[in-house]
């Protein structure tokens, strides 16, 4: 997704005001340490990812004095007091420009049909036999498969990709950068740039005026088959996984990854981090808050198996009449 | 609605790969065992609608061999072990196509202000005194009745109708398909095309990004006088009375009824086929899982009356500090 | 932000069917006690605001005869039964039209990029560097400052004030009516035109199909530096101190007041007409439901200290295993 040519590191450093003891190199891309290749920066700010910070193979990267010491051999440790924040300001040197100055005409399959007043923009690819009515937006280097459906009004933001047989309903954006901030001491919050994207697979239906954060890093990802209903919240990094059901008014939040054939009721919500077993059901005004396993039924929030959330209830129906 | 030309039983037969002991005949429409008329194919798979079944005046209906002995005389018996996911393959037959092909110029009373970047498809009928705003799109034979406002990015899908005096705020969309959906036994969702419509009565408004779908068959409905507040989301089917109040980010499941006057206060919502009596006040986050009758206020969730909500309240509250 | 020329109060008495025992005035607005200036008309029909009654600076006030008495010398009364009603009404006289017959060329700064499809009103003023994507639109005698991004099918209102360096994601809507009627006898709900606006300032991000109402009178304020996520609402007359952070599908209802460094979690609401203290802390699917003060963190609906509302949940917990 990286479209930016490399930077080098001690223009990075400098950039971030730190010291890099090391000869200069080129940088591809920020990302996470997972993630990160030879070529790539990357961050460590949280203990929950130490064994992914002795493993990485980035070229550098972000992290406190005290965590050196786990760093593999020949990565270059970017001392910084705080990581996190280096990293946020760091994005912004990786965003690629949102218009390209070298326009390069996008590719249209045969017989579509594309009314009036919509927008495609540099070096989209669009399949064969697509519709996209009036007043929609297809950013740059969107893929688009063939017989999808994009009605009016529609955003999808560069770099996503969108499958085949899919329809997106009217006001439905795809792409939206997610909701990520480090915060200063002062209370101030640093735009984190979503250097990700969005990857929508075949057979997919997205109801009107939902929305799709992009990844920080990496794609938030709705797998094949999968159909959302309308006004729903989908966080940046979320992984939904085939033939789900995601009910009108719920939210996913960040990373949060669901398995295959889970149903999620209207006006349901996740925290963030956690998973979802495959044929889990929450039930309508569920609110998930830890991991769960699949093929059952949970409701509440807190969130519990839906028998005992009926158990609770009709104790306190019992319990306000005493 | 329905534009297609009708299509022969035995195509419709062989199409979902059915066996049909009858003569051949044109059939119209695809709809309900209330809705269907001599002319149409109607479907059976839930006994809750036996009556329906009983006295239904469709030429033919969609069923389980078990229910066969419920068909009035000569109605046609189209016999599949799963009826209801037939009616969604069948639903595919019955749609019509999005864009015309023969373009009937649509027809725009006087003193209209139409801004730029409108789409406005054929066969529709605006009234006099009409505004509307920027990049809205209004799909084909759509109907509005004078002195309504369409605000900007509004997306008015195919077939629906607008009142007069109505208000539509930006980014409102009205008859975007209906979450509905027949399952296969090895889990995919088979998308029951929406073939009915939307209708807003004369003085209704509807705020910012709220979202009313389509019906499957027949219409949506939202009488006169209603108001809508933002983010709000009905689904297809619903039918709400004269002079409801909708407050911000409220959802309404399928087929709901509203009597009139009823109020639903914010993040409030309804599971679906049931019914609210007139002048009934849902609080904020009242969510109502079954028919309630009206000119009473009701709380919380799973919903009682608003005392009783209140007591439990007052009891909980103690019960935290024992 | 009142665009029209004056109105005559014999003229505004007789549209209302009012007496006026007073020589004939010209009055430039509608607004509120507190906001009125001796060329403004105003109402009163609530005892919480008597004390801006009894120091209003109105030329003349519409309210019930039994409050004549606490009118400050030599401002006159517009007596009626229904002085909201009658307010309601009156809002119609004064709403300037939403688009000018005398067109004043946009004023747009250097170096901006601007997408095709983009509608900008009469008189709005665009700063240096701003990108606006395909398919927005921007009312008339809207102010936008430099650095800002506004992604495709955005709809800003007229009269609105947009910041430097905001972020408006994709389908956000600033400007829509308020969510404001008074109603008749007979249950019909009368629109109260929202003659004020919405100012956004520095540095603000909002999320994807999120939607800000403007203000009855004055302004709804959302200050430097907040962040808003994805599908949120806020009402008519709000004020969002600096540095908050709204969580996606929040809704904050009419006239509320956030301090500075307010986090209010995914799914959270409030009530209207009440005040959040400075750095306090709204958890997920908290509802507020009266002012609190500010650094400490809610949970809950009635909303309580969040480690009290731990303490319930874990009774509960218990009482549902009894």
């Amino acid at each position: 997704m990286q479209l930016n040519s490399s930077i080098g590191l001690k223009f990075i450093a400098n950039f971030l005001n730190i010291e890099a003891n090391c000869e200069d190199c080129e940088i591809a891309k920020l990302t996470t340490l997972k993630l990160a290749t030879h070529e790539d920066v990357s961050f460590f700010d949280n203990e929950k990812y130490l064994n992914d910070l002795k493993t990485t193979q980035a070229k550098a990267v972000l992290l406190k004095e005290e965590f050196v010491k786990f760093l593999p051999n020949g990565v270059i440790a970017l001392i910084s007091k705080e990581p996190y924040l280096k990293m946020a300001e760091l994005s912004q040197l990786f965003k690629s420009s949102l218009i390209s100055s070298d326009i390069k005409e996008p590719i249209i399959g045969n017989n579509c049909t594309i009314l009036p007043n919509v927008y495609i923009g540099s070096g989209s690819k669009i399949g064969e036999n697509v519709t996209i009515l009036a007043g929609s937006f297809i950013g740059e280097n969107v893929t688009i498969g063939s017989n999808t459906i994009i009605y009016p009004n529609v955003s999808i933001y560069n770099n996503c990709v969108i499958g085949s047989n899919v329809i997106l309903h009217a006001g439905v954006v795809v792409g939206s950068d997610g909701f990520g901030y480090a915060h200063t001491k002062d209370g101030k919050h640093i735009k984190i740039e979503h250097l990700g994207n969005v990857e929508i697979e075949d057979d997919v239906e997205i109801g009107s005026n939902s929305t799709i954060d992009r990844a920080v890093f990496g794609v938030t990802i709705i797998k094949k088959g999968t159909k959302i209903d309308n006004l729903v919240h989908v966080a940046h990094n979320c992984e939904i996984g085939e033939y789900s059901i995601i009910v009108a008014q719920s939210g996913l939040s960040g990373s949060t990854k669901l398995g295959r054939n889970v149903i999620m009721g209207g006006q349901s919500a996740t925290a963030g981090h956690l998973s979802i077993g495959d044929f889990a059901t929450i039930a309508a005004r569920g609110g998930v808050t830890k991991s769960i396993e699949g093929k059952k039924t949970y409701s509440g929030f807190p969130l519990m198996e839906h028998r005992k959330w009926l158990k609770l209830q009709a104790k306190l129906s019992k319990f306000s009449q005493e």
